[in-house]
This record gives structure tokens, C-alpha cells and sequence, in this order.
């Protein structure tokens, strides 16, 4: 009989966010009246920005007449896409970069799992822990782990603990791995890392000839100077650094789909038989064979980000749900509630009130006051008793939220 | 130093695809006055039809409000459009699903290659010779396979010839084997099977416990009656067969991209220790965790094919290919050339006049008629001496291709 790929059999319970769903669901069946606000899966909320609804829309037309119809476009996405990128999102950081190095896609969740295709199942990986559980998961199908232990953890991956200890910026793996995930700000804490501290992933990396997937979905929301934007801003990262990005919170694209993957030409890996091998043309390969390229119309709307009219509109935007993330700082705090992170990015990592468990104090805050969070331990076992809420609500469903959360724990 | 995948250094050449384009580029540079008429690739001219191209525009309307806004969709795609597929696609051939056995994705060639995450890496593969490259790439990529003979036949892959001696139907395997893909109306040689062709295929895949892959990416193109168009339509399937689709030539949506793949609840393969698991349940892990879904408008779009006006509209498209397919193949045989196919598919497999190569009849038909084509040998050994084109040219294209062609060869 046909076999499956038993490494599946490893994850533990089903994938986070399908999780709450099942919860919320069960709950909002028997709480038909219930009003839920829902601040947990970081989803976004506000419409598509006109000079993006303009150009999604042109694109399209263009498909409806002979004249002007696109069919398969390049696997690695239109050129005048990765110009726009590189120019208008790089060359501002003084990152200089090629057309061929940036590889449009239908999404970073997408990019971060397939990434792994290109890479020997020996190489030894480190995950920072709490983490985008994405991370962990895909090394876990593919088959780079052994079990998870009773914490969580999966044998054969190395965990980079994020506590408030060490204010959720890891140490240096103890031993050597060979590719390190950062996500910078961070998904699920909200925190960032400075120039100093990439730097010195960075050294680590060229100095272990390890590669670094570099996670930058929410560099958008950066509002502090001084704070990387990119990996490349880091002397030496286009020799060790892959980086993913992302419209979807930048712009609002969680539906539309479409994000980016730069691989340097400059990064190599090595063979069974120590031959270096550019990572750049191995990616292309697997693009070319696994993946069509994103949607014509798709690509003329997230090219419309760039424009300055686009820009200026998306730029709005985010600085709407980052006044969101300063109000929910403000009322948690006043609520004598610990926080974290919600200054450079959309998410507030809370400590729960109490010493309740992550999953306790979502069942609470959903059942006391209707509102849907993200437990901290759905990210990793350092995430225990913390929790996200996400900036990307409405102004007054955020407001309601934290008058019902001050109401309930608030002094 | 991170590792490669060093499957990657087994692949032959460039994807057959790009090897094209970089000739036609080379080509086009020194020749720049000559007109081109490109009937290779298999893409798509006519532009999306009218009730596509509404639907289209509506679901972008839709995200630019925040009252009918929307952020991530459901992973195996919306339920309406996994609804409409089964009653416009499925129930008019008999055919009973439910909406969790259709997962809508981002094109064909991304789940026939994605699905290979679920199956373990011991499973014995089947490849028909000639093939969509994919299936065999996408299997040497993972590692299923051991280095190509001098043929191009990888080790451990398990191929069937499907040459003119057998009417391009392979016979079953000689061994075991556990997975099988199978393509009907078939890219390259545009051939279909009948109900009793896959009842046999059908049988082996339950008595050998063995999935089929089945790809019907071309069943809009079906013209003649009792063709089946789904693998469902065999008694038994739904207990041994995954089946693709796709919107790409049913609907001009090579550039949009949406497709879809089934996999019955009733469809099982078991574990090392024996015990049986739901491939539904599995593949529904992996695009949870390393798929966000489709693009929204372009679900929207999908679901208008469907609709009475927008079925009529297309039928039109294919129509008018298909009058396209009949011209090339009179006007080849006119000349003298063998063809197969053009009758239920979009593409006519030609035996290559004079003994020539595949390559080099694609050389002289680039050279000497300015015509695009696809060589049978890119598909596959025994695609040698064939060649592909196909019927998605403009009418007064495919017209001159065919007068080209004529004056060449002809008597």
C-alpha cells in the first residue's frame, strides 16, 4: 500500500490558528449573542487603498482584451515588480540589489515553508522559541526532527529561547547550526532587534557559514529610527542572508496574496562533496518547476504600494493600527497588566494576568469578555503564559476591547 | 557549511520550458524583423470572458470597502466556489463530493508537485514517457529517484512508454508500484482514454494499493461522448485517486491562477507500523501550514466560470481553440505529417517529417518558419521524433504557422 510521510505523525494537535477557529466556534454556537472582538489571528481589517484598487482593477482589464492579455507570467514575477521593490523598499536603506535576486510569490507563509526544499535534510536549524509556528512545522513534515519532548520541543532542532529575561532576544546557539530563522520585528512579540544585534547574527552566520532566513513581514511598522529594516542594512548579510517579505500586513494584501524572497547572488551552500552551489539559482529552479508565479493583476496592485500616491495611502493605514497598538499598551498597562512589543510593530505580547496559562486566559478573555486573543504557548514553550493581541482591529472594536479587559482585570 | 538538496544537481538541463525561451531570446536578437508565431508553450491567447472578468472587478469592489472587506480566506479556499465546482463539474457526471474534498489552489502545477510533501520517500513512482516534466522533476527533487541513464530514464522511477505502437496507452506496470500519475486528455500527445482504459488503471490501483495522480487539466477540451472527463467517473476511484484541475486552459486563467485538486475522504495510505491514515486529513495539514489560500478576486473570478453565462462564454474560447486544432491537423496531414491528437485536447502531437530530431525540428521550425513548437523529446525518451503544438494561437497565427509549415514541407 502507498505510504504516507509518517513525520506528519510528529506534529503535535492541529496547526494554532485553525485551533482557535474550532474554539471560537464552539463557543460562538452556544453564544449566539455574544459579541466577539477578535484580536488573535494577526488578520487585518481595513480595505484595500484606492490607488491599489485602481491598479488590481486596470489589471484585470487588461486580461479582458486581446491586445493587452497576459498568460503565464515569469515564475520569479515581472521585472518592473522586483525594480519597484528594490527601489523604492532597498535602495532608501542603501541596499543595493538585482531584479534576479528578488522573487515575487503568492506569500511569505508560502516562501518560509517551500524554502526548506532547496536545503540537504542534514543541516542542523535553529528556531526561536516563541516562533511563527510555520517555522517549526515545515522542518518537522520534511523530516529534520526526531519526537517533541513533553515541552514541546522536537528532537534534533535547536530552540532559541525569548523570554523577558533576555528581553526576547535569543543568545547565540551554544553549538553550531546551519540555518537560523529570525523574524525581525518579531511575530509573536513584538519586539525588534538592533543593528548591534543582527550584526552580530551576521558574524555568527558568515563565521559558521550558516544561512539566516530573515523574516521582515512587519519591517513596515517600524516607527523608530535606528531600527533595521532589512537584514542587508547588516555589513556582510548578502553573503549569509535569505529575507522574506510580505504585502500582506504592509498593505492590507492578507486576502490578495503576494509577498517576496530576495536570495542574493552572492549565497552559497555546499554539496555532499564541499562544491558551493548558489542558493539563488537552486531557488530558481524550484520556482520554475513548483510554482506558476503570482496572479497578473495581483502583481499590478502590489506594484501600486510603491507609487507615492499608493504609498502615502498604505502609510495611513498602518499608522491607524499603530495608534491601535498604543491604546491597547496604554489601557493594559493602566490595567496593571505587563507588556511588550507594540511600538515597532502590530503586536502587544502580554504577561499573563495572574500567572493564568496561555490557553486559561484565552478560554477566559473569550468566555468573560468576548474577545479572541492568541495564546503565547501556541508560538513555543517560552511563550507559556504570555499572549498576543493584534493591533489590526477597528478603532472601536480595539477601544471595546480594552474597556471589557480594564473592566475585568483593571485595578 | 549549510548543505544543498543535492537531488537538485540530478536534473538534466533547464526545465524544458525555459531551454525554449532562451533559444527563441537568442533567436529573436539576431533575427529582430522576423514575426514570430509562438505555438509551444501550452498558454492561453484569448483574453478572460465577460462574466469572468465582472466577477473579477466585483471581488476587488468588495475589498475596497471595509463592510464587505476580506483577510485571509479559508486555506482549502472558499466553500461557494468548492460548491459550484461540485454541482457544475462533478454531479452532471454522476459524480457525488463534499466541499472538504476540494482544496482550491493556486494552479495544477503547484499541487501536482506540492502533493509529493504527504507520500514517504519509498513509495515506488510511476511516470508515463512522454510527460508533463513536473511529475518526474518534482520526484528527482525530493530524492525519490537516483541518478538519469544516458536515455534520461532516472533510477528508481518506474516509466511507461506511451508511443504510437500502443497508441500512446501505456500498459500497466510489469512490478508494483504505489503511485501513478496518469494525465487525461493528455499533455503532450493530446490523447484520451476510455472508461475501460481507466476501469484497468482503476483495478491495479486497488488491487495493488497504489494511488493514482490524476490530471484532467485538459477535460474542458473534451469533444467526442463517452470520454470520461474525472477519474470518478470509474467505478472504485474515489477509494485510490487524487484528481487535478485547473482553471488555466478551461478559462484563460494561466495568468490569473486558480486550479483545484480532490482528494476523497474514503482515500487511505498507511503508516510504517501499517496502520491506514486519510490522505485528506493530511494534505489538509500541509496546505493549513504551508499555503495561505487564493487570492480572493480570483475565487470570485473561478466561481463565475461556473455561472450559466460565464460556461457559455468560455465554451465559446474553447470552441474556437478547438476549430484551431482541426485546422493544424488538416493542414498537417495535408503536408504529409503524421499527427495524434487535436480532437479532445488542445495539443497535436506530430511525428517530426524526415527522421529529424525533436530539438532538431524545433531548430528548423524556429529558423526556417519563425514557428514555435515544443520538442516531444522534452518530454520524455520516448517523446523522441515527436513534436508538440499547440491550439491556443490567435486564428490568423495559427493560419500562417500552418501556411509556413505548408510551403516547408509540404508536396
Amino acid at each position: 500500500m502507498a505510504r504516507i510521510n509518517d513525520n506528519y505523525l510528529k506534529l503535535k494537535a492541529g496547526y494554532l490558528f485553525p485551533e482557535i477557529g474550532r474554539r471560537v466556534r464552539e463557543f460562538s454556537d452556544a453564544n449566539q449573542e455574544a459579541e466577539l472582538i477578535r484580536l488573535g489571528i494577526g488578520d487585518v481589517t481595513m480595505p484595500l487603498v484606492p490607488a491599489v484598487v485602481k491598479a488590481f482593477h486596470d489589471g484585470i482589464e487588461e486580461l479582458s482584451r486581446p491586445e493587452t492579455f497576459h498568460g503565464y507570467g515569469p515564475e520569479q514575477g515581472y521585472n518592473w515588480l522586483s525594480n519597484i521593490i528594490i527601489k523604492k523598499a532597498y535602495n532608501p536603506l542603501g541596499v543595493e540589489l538585482q531584479s534576479s535576486e528578488v522573487f515575487i510569490s503568492d506569500g511569505s507563509k508560502c516562501d518560509t515553508a517551500n524554502i526548506l526544499d532547496i536545503f540537504d535534510l542534514g543541516n542542523r536549524v535553529a528556531i526561536c522559541d516563541p516562533v511563527y509556528p510555520v517555522y517549526n512545522d515545515t522542518n518537522v513534515m520534511v523530516g529534520r526532527s526526531g519526537e517533541a519532548d513533553s515541552r514541546g520541543y522536537y528532537e534534533g532542532i535547536t530552540y532559541l529561547p525569548c523570554t523577558a529575561g533576555n528581553n526576547f532576544t535569543p543568545a547565540l546557539p551554544q553549538g553550531h547550526v546551519d540555518l537560523i530563522y529570525l523574524c525581525y520585528p518579531n511575530n509573536p512579540t513584538g519586539t525588534v532587534a538592533t543593528k548591534e544585534q543582527l550584526q552580530a547574527w551576521v558574524d555568527y552566520a558568515l563565521a559558521n557559514e550558516a544561512i539566516i532566513l530573515f523574516d521582515a513581514a512587519y519591517e513596515a511598522f517600524i516607527s523608530e529610527p535606528d531600527i533595521p529594516h532589512s537584514i542587508y542594512e547588516i555589513e556582510g548579510a548578502q553573503k549569509c542572508a535569505i529575507e522574506f517579505r510580505s504585502f500582506s500586513k504592509t498593505a492590507g494584501f492578507t486576502g490578495v496574496r503576494c509577498g517576496f524572497t530576495v536570495i542574493p547572488e552572492d549565497l552559497q551552500a555546499k554539496t555532499a562533496t564541499g562544491e558551493k552551489i548558489s542558493l539563488n539559482k537552486l531557488w530558481n529552479r524550484r520556482q520554475c518547476t513548483k510554482f506558476n508565479g503570482v496572479s497578473y493583476p495581483v502583481q499590478r496592485a502590489a506594484a501600486a504600494v510603491y507609487s507615492d500616491e499608493g504609498w502615502s495611502q498604505v502609510k495611513k493605514v498602518i499608522n491607524y493600527y499603530m495608534k491601535n497598538a498604543s491604546l491597547i499598551l496604554e489601557g493594559l498597562e493602566a490595567a496593571g497588566i505587563t507588556c511588550f512589543g507594540g511600538v515597532n510593530a502590530p503586536y502587544i505580547w502580554l504577561k499573563t494576568p495572574g500567572g493564568m496559562t496561555s490557553w486559561g486566559f484565552f478560554d477566559k478573555l473569550l468566555n468573560d469578555c468576548h474577545v479572541v486573543g492568541t495564546p503565547g504557548s501556541g508560538f513555543g514553550p517560552s511563550g507559556e503564559g504570555y499572549f498576543r493581541l493584534s493591533a489590526f482591529g477597528g478603532r472601536e472594536n480595539v477601544q471595546e476591547a480594552i474597556k471589557r479587559i480594564r473592566d475585568k482585570w483593571g485595578k
